[in-house]
């Protein structure tokens, strides 16, 4: 058997850390080896310092792990991070410049000129942009690390759906309305007596991150930055009674008007990643629900695993092209999945470095 | 004291019209004394044949109520309808044709040439359409009946919401995407296995009846017959996880670009009613809510008893001029509550007829 | 018009606090002037201070009112308080040291021996404990100050339902099993993600509490002291996703195994109050539901305001006599109506200080 | 590879036909073949008769084949039955007279002296029952079909919890109070307006087939009858807002009353099916989890991939011994995974009939 790249997680204890160590368990390219969370776990036992929450069972040889302090020595040079901004602001330049390749789920560095904001189907170009990156201090001559960030929950299912309509037809204008789960907020995050039996049509920076990122993820790179794609896009975020999987109405304007089967083709052609067999990539990364009532996120979000986006209702928009509807699963392909990817695809190319900790 | 309309109402058993005898206990002009329901209950006490299902008590007065046929003989002469779309269209005709006032909740003929659909604050003047209509058989020189009705639940509060500002700026679009409560489907309704921890983003014929309905009521009324506003209107419909009022996100085009202030003036001047008094009437039919998390289903829906529309988080739009969120309860101000609104224009205008069993 | 009593709000900002706030807007006998909360909250309006989250407006004088340093200078002589039970052991004694009137909802010294645990239509009796607390420094000679409490909220529906039975049948043993509303546990209390689609078996202290005192209610004062009810407790308490409204399966033991027409008839002929016209006394405190699927907590809560316990499915126990549900509102009935009936009571008994801002 | 039973699902497309279809996907004794539905059905393939619920995807071979006509011609040998009580009381016996087995998951014959109603994990023994019955018409020579039942969804956890303390230390009392999930009453089911938010603490004949069913499964098969556990079972029986999962509150009268490690250890050293390698078997059936706020619905049912029933809050009782809550998932191990393991085991019996279709 080969080798696998040893890897840590920053923020180990939170929602998103426990996706990561839900989808690496088994995984054929990495092994947890190194946890880190917040002071007051540091020194326990991960079993002890985590309240698991997810729906199978935590495994024993990470609950045996140790909770390692949030500092890069002795942490392996994959970091995949699930930190809060303000932690993420502070703490990811520091294991960067450490040496370490940091894959990160937070906001911080989104939209900083030289850090790639990355969907491996969508944008696989824009990683070029970690060869500018410089965290280190003038005087080091260690290894040159980096930070390769994926987007916000509420982007990725959209993009990934406008995506191919985008290359095919031309994106002039987007309309999104989101109905976002609660998981999106992380633990404790929503307390219930705000969303039982109830809408809250309000997240905090979220619809500002939608659009920005947006047109972000769908730009051109030039050189060492990305022109943003000149789209307008208006988002209405709000937060409803569910668990998981993020449910989006959107209506777009593309520049030549598509027949509805030329959007279906576009959507069911788009496979951008089939040669490259990374093992958390879905087969179909943008699936078609035929049913009327679809996409659904009980039903719908576990498709590919939990990396696929469904769409369904394509309907004529009688204000801009075309109408429907998008679900993504938020914490899988919305956030530790979309992470995974990104390091499988920079794993594929050679990008990651050897762990610290193996040499 | 002085005497009050007798009124009866067809559908009685159902979720909308338990509202209706909710909202017409002790009401200072109606009184219910007739009750009608499919032939399965007929026969029995309205105690015995509805699954009273709202959180007042059910009245005893009303308990004791025979339920009687669907069939005008013996019915007083205004009428509440609460039906199904497929029974309205057979029995309201019936109603309206032995000279009786129907004041429908329905949509079996909101889209009609000849009859009204109104909302009070909005086009009161549509009513004058009642003088068209022609129900009765041709050699019958019986009182002339009519049908009046009130729009869907999905459409007040929008309507409610974008009437000022079409009146003062001119509506050009509107992009509206609408997170519905289940109660708007009726009993037994939805499955609780199709919402729990889900969205469903259809509802049958809504959206159609959505976009059509509010270009009507936003209409002009020519001669014999309503002009469409000539404003484009695209609507996603979704179906979540609340019992009661729908939340609507919100974009539009206005044909004078006016300011933040001037928006939230014309909300708050309008006041179209004040000077008539009627019962149900709402001080404030439309009200803006500061903070920045709200309308929200559960906190905002009872505003003025549940018969105001609340409007906030007005913010430009990127690709329209402005968006908001609107809430409103969906079977007060939104069924029950809007025909019985429309009730108290007529009697406020002396067009309901006297009631045959009084006579 | 007469003078109302002045009253304060220990705790006003919390859900209990706000029910307080809610349940005192318009009382015929109590004005609230003075409000305290947490030091955060100190010097700004209520207004600015709270999160409102109940679906009435916040009252205009309320949100216009200061928030006060939670300590006794300038303080009124009446205190309603809604603490957490580790700030309610310090402040408590405080306000009675000072000659307040504090009336808790707090669990802090509900088990204390001169402290009176009291629901008015089961154990107005225990009232008299107060006379013999004694939170004044020794060379003080102002004003005694007291405190009453009122149970848990799992308990006083449950004790409700359970003390005319007591009374006329002898009470032996109770198995009970709660489904209790997130409202009991405050805001933000209960992460969505634990609750949405979920149930959990488990309240911190809940099962000890509700044991404990139910024996103490059903108690006989004897002296300075309650000798608890001789009959065995065994509580079983879950957490489920309903926002208000504890529901209760309920299996008792009788002495003498009584007819179920005596058993509704004892639940129907307890009034004890009647005489007094406490103004937010139910007119009947335990209230028979007769369909074979009540009591439900978003159709039953609201009876009597709030104030009703609702039981029904009244039937034989196979291991036990009878076995019923109980269902009350945890914040009305179990918490913020609770303390108001007890100054209530205190009130009609003249054992309310004249408010020390008056003087 | 060796070569399957054929098999048929009866009510194929209600919502335990779905989990049959689920739980039957590459399962390495079982194919399905044959597929029965109500008559309005019939004739449509599969994927057009049914609406497809589960969140995995209707397998394509499924979706393919043809709705046949619920008669006994042409139909495969083994047949799971997922029917209403009322129509399986009609056809099981038609399908058992034609030579079939019919593992039924209906309660139609549960209580019939000759049908054996097992766990396997519980009362293999009981299944010799089925050479007593005799459902062939008296001239026929066919071979001897006959029907073998599971237990109500809400008895299966709790009898798995109570069977290895019944057998180490006699079992007296049961008191169970249960919060029964949604999936539990089929699709459509509970409406939403029902339970969104609420409790409903009552289940149509529920409660009297928790209590007989429980004493009939830790019953003793003598000759040709089985003599119910002498055991008092009171239940009260409650619906909550959860999608797939019963939670029930739990205590127990031993004859001898052991100490909490005995339990325990009862518990985790039951398994008696260790040897038999039934691919649908769990490693655990009743599996402790040790935090203090488990078992839960949502982390909990798909310990065993479902067919785990899962324990946990072991504490002492003050009425009876022990009180604890035990959760099982209720359409796999409550009802489609408990018929599968029942022919798993007669199939390991070699009382498996061989498939008719296959002759």
């Amino acid at each position: 058997m080969q080798t696998k790249h040893k890897v840590g997680i920053l923020g180990a204890t939170g929602m998103v850390g426990q996706r990561f160590i839900q989808l690496l368990e088994d995984h054929p390219w990495f092994q947890v080896t190194w946890l880190a969370a917040s002071d007051r776990s540091s020194g326990k036992s991960y079993g002890e310092a985590a309240r698991w929450k997810l729906d199978t069972p935590l495994p024993a040889s990470i609950a045996a792990l140790p909770v390692s302090p949030a500092s890069p020595e002795n942490a392996p040079s994959i970091i995949f991070a699930a930190l809060d901004t303000d932690i993420a602001r502070d703490l990811e330049p520091k294991f960067a410049a450490a040496g370490c390749a940091v894959i990160s789920n937070s906001s911080a560095f989104r939209m900083q000129a030289d850090v790639p904001l990355v969907i491996p189907e969508v944008n696989a170009d824009h990683l070029a942009l970690t060869s500018h990156q410089n965290w280190n201090p003038p005087a080091t001559s260690a290894r040159r690390g980096y930070i390769v960030t994926n987007p916000n929950c509420s982007a990725i299912g959209l993009v990934l759906a406008l995506k191919p309509l985008a290359e095919r037809f031309g994106l002039r204008a987007v309309f999104v309305s989101t109905m976002q789960a609660v998981s999106g907020a992380g633990y404790p995050g929503v307390p219930s007596l705000d969303i039982l039996g109830n809408v809250v049509p309000f997240i905090r920076n979220e619809e500002e991150k939608l659009e920005a990122e947006t047109q972000r993820l769908l730009g051109k790179l030039e050189g060492n930055r990305v022109i943003p794609l000149d789209a307008r896009v208006s988002a209405h975020c709000n937060r409803v009674a569910v668990e998981d999987g993020h449910t989006e109405s959107v209506s777009i304007q593309l520049a030549t008007k598509p027949s509805r089967e030329e959007v279906l083709d576009a959507w069911r052609e788009f496979q951008p990643l089939r040669e490259k067999n990374l093992p958390s990539a879905p087969l179909q990364p943008v699936e078609y629900a035929a049913a009327e009532d679809r996409p659904q996120p009980r039903l719908d979000r576990m498709r590919g695993r939990g990396m696929t986006a469904t769409v369904g209702r394509l309907r004529p928009c009688s204000l801009l092209n075309w109408k429907f509807t998008v679900l993504s699963h938020n914490t899988i392909r919305g956030a530790a999945g979309a992470a995974l990817l990104n390091a499988e695809l920079l794993a594929s190319q050679g990008k990651l470095l050897p762990s610290v900790s193996s040499s």
